[in-house]
């Protein structure tokens, strides 16, 4: 149903080949050498060019926040929209030192729509359902989100994109729909998201109990995004899947953007190998991601506060990385000798 | 003797009232938030600025190369000189990405000066001698060395400085040195280096081993440095000591710069604050001497290069962090509800 072409293998000998010649000892650039030859594989060729990354991030509302889930209050979530537009996130002034143009979509806001110079308005609604007592979203309403992330991520006319998000209880929505998408428990995927205390955290995991009690232990993609997603959830599945069919590689972010992938790689599994998991997260679910997609992240950093923020550090490495490929001079064009020579 | 101001601890709590304030949940930035207090402390400000940073590799070869330690002959040594000159080399283009300047020291190279536009000359002799048979260097060459190193970091014009190097058997030098200085076991620090393979590995610890039972099993910085050092690796000393003297932060790389560190640490201990560790190399040594100097570095990607490159990796991340404090919103300033309100 989403037609990703598969990243190429064919170059992999010679992509292989070519790193192993640079100036540098055989496999010394370790976790580098890695990525250089992901890019390679995504672009299909032995000289992948990196030279701009758009950062998308992606709004919206739940309505599981009615239940006391998050330490913040649910206007957070319209305040930092302001923020990110007036330029005084973290992410915007990640956005900036890297070289990383910053876009913000509302995906659905809780009240009335947003309107600002600036602002990509692709409002579902005014936030979902609360999931702790019925389905997040209507059919509808996960179909269009997901293909309004869809022709935004295929719309990115950059080498790289990353997708960020911003939304209060997002964390207790990315556990739910792992949850069920994995069979792990509960326990090992809720954390603290933003700063909650033991009493704030033991209401959040009852909270989610409840709701994922409402519905069969384990669901599909398109059921958990439906049952727990958020609209800025499921309009970042679109992204990874559309930003991969247009041949783009995405940085991933933390707990929330992965768990995106999660889905996305179910409904998409040839998107895999165009994502590059940026980090790490302090919140506990996010190993659990990780390792239910075989990825090891750039970074380990002890960050837990999406927005775009881990895969915007990620990347300068990344292009390093790519040029490390495409520019560093060989043993032979520098008359550097071998080992063992 | 060498008189570095002690980074200030008078603003620590309004440094971390300035983190806690931004938009953004307390501690959310993980290690990001250390390493912004620590770029506040080291510029003594609330608003630190870090707009350019200047890489110095220092080059130099090592009697004991003669001792069949390394994979590479020793005329690596200055073809990778000439490298970096030409830029081909994993640091030029690291740093030619990530907007550093980088200069290249011919320390003492083996064989005739080498004469090029662009290369600093501060030989001190071609080569230091076979310090598996005797001192690596005079005392007169161990101060000559250190001097130059500390003009070098005393004229840095930028905000951050990196230093790397190029030496073949420069892991041999920095194991030895760090086996003098902590009196941890060569079976701990020694490791393939460039790429040794299990036979070329038992030699370079059959080496070693004749190496250290030729002095004291402890020395100091100076003793174990006149003994074991290369000529760039007692400048990288010197430059680490004068660059803190001058107020400016170092980020350090792998191995052989972190076993300079520990030297310079123990000629001058309020350097140890002005230190950003950049990576963890694949080199078993390396994680010895991060424990020795309680750090821990931003990077773990399993690079063992040397030439900076880890360091160069780690300097957008370091500007991101400062720009965080500098340049983020509060909550007071974007208008954005705390937790719990």
């Amino acid at each position: 149903m989403f037609d990703i072409r598969p990243v190429s293998h064919a170059r992999d000998a010679a992509i292989q080949h070519a790193i192993d010649t640079k100036t540098k000892p055989r496999g010394a650039l370790g976790a580098i050498e890695a990525l250089a030859a992901q890019i390679a594989r995504i672009q299909d060729t032995l000289t992948p060019r990196l030279d701009r990354c758009r950062l998308v991030i992606f709004a919206g509302d739940h309505g599981i926040a009615a239940e006391g889930v998050s330490a913040y209050p649910q206007e957070v979530t319209r305040q930092m929209l302001a923020n990110f537009l007036a330029g005084g996130a973290a992410a915007n002034v990640f956005a900036r030192v890297n070289g990383v143009d910053l876009h913000v979509v509302d995906a659905g806001v809780a009240g009335a729509a947003v309107q600002a110079p600036g602002l990509t308005s692709r409002r579902i609604a005014a936030g979902t359902r609360n999931s702790a007592v019925e389905a997040a979203m209507t059919l509808e309403q996960f179909e269009a989100a997901l293909g309004s992330g869809r022709k935004i991520g295929a719309d990115i006319s950059a080498e790289a994109a990353a997708f960020g998000e911003m939304g209060i209880a997002n964390t207790s929505s990315a556990s739910l729909i792992v949850h069920k998408l994995t069979g792990i428990g509960l326990d090992a995927l809720v954390g603290g998201g933003t700063g909650l205390d033991a009493v704030g955290l033991a209401r959040k995991q009852a909270v989610l109990a409840r709701a994922a009690a409402r519905t069969p232990v384990r669901l599909d993609a398109r059921g958990a995004l439906r049952e727990y997603g958020g609209f800025e959830v499921v309009m970042m599945v679109g992204a990874l899947i559309g930003a991969a069919q247009a041949g783009t590689g995405v940085l991933v972010d933390g707990f929330i953007a992965s768990a995106a992938a999660l889905a996305a790689v179910e409904l998409a599994p040839p998107l895999r190998e165009y994502l590059i998991f940026a980090h790490r997260s302090a919140e506990p679910g996010h190993r659990v991601v990780l390792e239910a997609l075989a990825a090891r992240p750039v970074l380990d950093l002890e960050m837990r506060l999406g927005e775009g923020t881990g895969a915007l550090l990620v990347w300068p490495i990344l292009k390093s990385a790519a040029a490390m490929l495409s520019d560093m001079a060989t043993f032979e064009t520098a008359g550097v000798s071998g080992a063992g020579e």
